[in-house]
């Protein structure tokens, strides 16, 4: 048997050593004080084991995936991570050495993205390793977050990154993809695994976006809830798409090339920003994610209007579209 | 098949309406803006079925009971709830109808205490119902919250309400317990399904209490916590322990009188407030306590040294005991 306390101890109180207002989690509560002039937002996202990590996914990175795609939400905004609060469901009789493996994720990625631990609570679940977690964050932009509502029409459509990789990672892990060099279906399987949140690009964000969300549950999901959100109507090029080596062996191999196009564009898990920005703005986006080392790609623009149109290459819609992660 | 979004939309919206920094629960996050001059602290508490609650509780008592363990941590540091961010693990499969109750049972008391929804996820998991509830809370003192940290020799300890129902109503679900008459055990049960923050009490506790804090893992455990934070040792009086008449009764009945107080201070879920505050403070104590329709008793005084002593009614230690509830 080890007491809460033990294990706070042993395996949380390092990651809050350096946050005063953390009260060393030996109380029941933390402080919570931005700082004057800085303009917080918070989000709280949760994974389960078995829908959003494999169960032999190592607790490590759980941790780090738990972590990161909170911090996704947070750049998206255009905010940088301050602190957070963990709620972790352990399963009753897994050995609590895992505990320690998912602290040490947390660490290395609290390291790197700039974060500290204020507080929580762990439970022993009868059922499958699941967490939560609670994101502060600052926004780079004195107004606050860039939101989903602000587009419009003529604005261009941009997205981080790639699309597609980490659903097709999912296929692999599953069993259900072939076709894939051993590289690729590394590389694939370990953006499913593991996020690459893009807060180098959050002060591009901040400045030139005027709407703007992280696509988890799919891109053509997520960019249909800003152009809702916005008031307007989306269209997206299929063939703009900006695909990995492996995601672009997946299309080039299948029977239908728009199928699958649409099918990359519906999974979900990719942790990628999706935004709206005014053309003037392309110089600058495009040096901006030059310099935090990721690529930017236009893949549509918003229009007059309600709806999202996925294009072909013909300018034909693509129907018939799975409608993206579904959560019930 | 149901979107999470429509979820929100229907059950969760509602709750957020007031508040416009939750931006509809229409976004990937939610603004964070103490008003000036508010001093906050946060918490975050879990509860998983089978372990804090019963797999027969409806959901709209588990709601009630998620938001009111985390209040009773708010209430403990002498603060009022102002916002909440929640997580909830919904088991796949199971009926969604079941989340409008739990989102009536939050409306029901983020009515009664004074908070508004901010934001959260909600996810299906492979397993039992399990949530977690991030509280924010404005401190009643200028300084900040009343920690575990303050209390000094020759204080006295006082507690809140009565202590052991809570654990007598566990061991009754449990078909456990026997001997109590039917009014006394459904008392037990619903003091375990439903625990009663003395939020009424917060402002008391800002004012005169030096250490606080709230007692879920048994009175004596936790006043162990406040008298280690505090540098002290602490002296409890088995004697002067507030009991329901149910939980008299089963004292009265138990072959060994001491065994039967220790159980009942080692037990856990009591969510009333322990605290530590100086003997002048007595008069006003109990006078703020009959303002908020509650009792206080005083159980015992901090003293020089380390470590708990619970007595017996001959001064004599009270050993062998429940080292109170086991996370792991």
């Amino acid at each position: 048997m080890t007491q809460e306390f033990e294990l706070i101890a042993r395996y949380f109180a390092p990651l809050a050593a350096s946050a005063p207002d953390a009260l060393g989690l030996r109380d029941d509560v933390a402080r919570l004080r931005p700082p004057a002039g800085e303009n917080w937002i918070v989000t709280k996202d949760a994974l389960t084991e078995g829908v959003h990590f494999l169960a032999s996914d190592p607790p490590d990175l759980v941790a780090r995936k738990l972590f990161r795609v909170n911090l996704s939400d947070i750049a998206a905004k255009g905010a940088v991570a301050r602190h957070y609060l963990l709620a972790l469901f352990w399963p009753r009789g897994r050995a609590v050495a895992g505990i320690g493996s998912f602290a040490a994720g947390l660490a290395m990625d609290q390291a790197e993205f700039g974060a500290t631990l204020l507080g929580g609570d762990s439970v022993a679940i009868r059922g499958p390793f699941s967490a939560s977690l609670t994101l502060f964050g600052a926004c780079l932009r004195p107004e606050g977050p860039v939101t989903r509502a602000g587009a419009r029409v003529g604005d261009l459509l941009y997205v981080t990154g790639t699309i597609g990789d980490a659903f097709l990672g999912l296929q692999i892990a599953r069993g259900e993809a072939d076709g894939f060099s051993r590289d690729d279906a590394d590389y694939l399987l370990a953006r499913y695994q593991l996020p690459l949140p893009r807060a180098a690009f959050a002060s591009a964000i901040a400045r030139w976006a005027k709407a703007s969300l992280d696509i988890s549950d799919g891109l053509l999901q997520d960019c249909g809830h800003l152009a809702r959100e916005s008031g307007l109507g989306a269209e997206i090029h299929a063939e703009w798409l900006p695909l990995s080596a492996a995601a672009a062996s997946f299309v080039a191999r299948a029977p239908d090339r728009s199928a699958a196009l649409a099918a990359l564009a519906s999974g979900g898990d990719d942790y990628e920003i999706a935004f709206a920005a005014p053309r003037e703005a392309e110089p600058s986006l495009i040096e901006a994610a030059r310099a935090a080392g990721i690529t930017i790609t236009r893949i549509g623009r918003c229009v007059l209007g309600a709806g999202l149109r996925f294009i072909d290459r013909d300018g034909k819609e693509i129907t018939s579209l799975n409608p993206g992660f579904q959560h019930f």
